[in-house]
């Protein structure tokens, strides 16, 4: 992992860009932090971190305010990463079944999440293995937001991550719900009642699949983008309580 | 209304009950309120006051730690207070049905909650009547908790309350479905994943049918009497925002 670029916000935040390898990132660190800050790990949909820029350093902001590192890479095949073609032609066939107003298929859904899946999973893993070691930054590690199927594998597979907070609101794999049955860690789970990309009773039953002993779900009104202020503050009460 | 007792909890919370005709009641007051105190009403299922006193109490100390006022009356056919004969008969039938694990039909679900709800709807009103004229309350009010049905109709009927936290965890009669579509306020709305006394899929129908533009469902899992505890501070957050 290599540093490119450092500067203070106006919070006091640190916020530093890096590489790992070819993948770009960004660690925000707390202004004073008395002993090394537990990590919350920042999912995102695959526009690209520059889109999301404005988002994700809002969420860092909100994390450093109660002593919590955060950190996000880039996803696979998003803003200057190379795309593989794969991954192109179903984007570009989401976007013509989305257009004609027809329902996304599960073969579709597969060829949309898997690979995606697939590749970010062991990037997401090395960032850990790259981040943990700074000492401004200690484990236990939190994972938020995001394409919930990474989320739900990272869950399954990285046991460094003691508590994940998941958004309901992007297309899931049907295999991915059995997977999810394999998820005992404590989860806060986000839907957004009246989402207009997300089938509903799909997030209930997947939500209804977790494994884990504590979870919550945490259901508000408006659409896709419209998760009210009040829900960002019971997600870090929740991160309060697991990362502390 | 007339006090006819009062103490002071050991942090500082006076507690009075009171008699509002027949009724029995009990009012809980901050230690110190600089200015009148938002009042809570404390719903609870029917099984009388004496016997919902720890947790009546232990949200009431809740609600004054955030400088609220908290109180509860008798309902209708519960604790002291005289039964009726329709109502006791529908309680028999719940209990040979529940025993016999048959399901509860709509009938006996009218029978249960519709009477309740005329009865008891009319109270609470003559409770606020009595209750926000005291110079230590004030307005506006907030209703939490009980039988939902209850809930609907006075968050329905009684415009001075301006914000209501649910537990989805008792019978609703079909007819408050299309009273739920006329509900308004904001809505902080519980529900126990699990809870094997209650209907999951009429929860998530009731909760799609309320009108209002803030509603926010909370399912956390273990049985009916297995709220966490943090499902209370988020619950207490929601009345923060709402009432002060």
């Amino acid at each position: 992992m290599r540093f490119t670029s450092e500067h203070r916000l106006d919070d006091g935040v640190l916020e530093r860009e890096f590489t790992l390898g070819e993948i770009p990132g960004i660690l925000w660190t707390p202004a004073s932090a008395p002993a090394p800050a537990s990590l919350i790990l920042l999912g995102h949909p695959s526009l690209g971190l520059r889109r999301m820029y404005p988002r994700l350093v809002a969420r860092a902001r909100h994390a450093a305010a109660d002593g919590f590192a955060a950190a996000t890479i880039e996803l696979p095949g998003s803003g200057d990463r190379p795309r593989w073609a794969a991954a192109e032609q179903a984007r570009a066939e989401l976007r013509r079944v989305r257009e004609a107003g027809r329902p996304v298929g599960d073969e579709l859904i597969d060829a949309l999440i898997l690979p995606l899946v697939e590749r970010a999973v062991p990037e997401w893993r090395a960032a850990l293995d790259a981040l943990l070691p700074l000492p401004e930054i200690g484990g236990p590690v939190g994972y938020s937001g995001g394409v919930i199927s990474i989320g739900i594998r990272l869950a399954v597979v990285e046991p460094r991550i003691v508590a994940a907070g998941f958004f309901a609101g992007s297309l899931v794999p049907r295999a991915m719900f059995e997977e999810a049955r394999q998820v005992t860690i404590p989860l806060h789970v986000l839907l957004q009642w009246d989402d207009e990309g997300n089938d509903r009773q799909a997030a209930l039953d997947l939500f209804d699949a977790f494994g884990s002993k504590e979870k919550s779900l945490h259901a508000n009104m408006g659409g896709h983008t419209g998760v009210p202020q009040f829900a960002g503050e019971g997600a870090a009460g929740f991160f309060a309580r697991h990362l502390k």
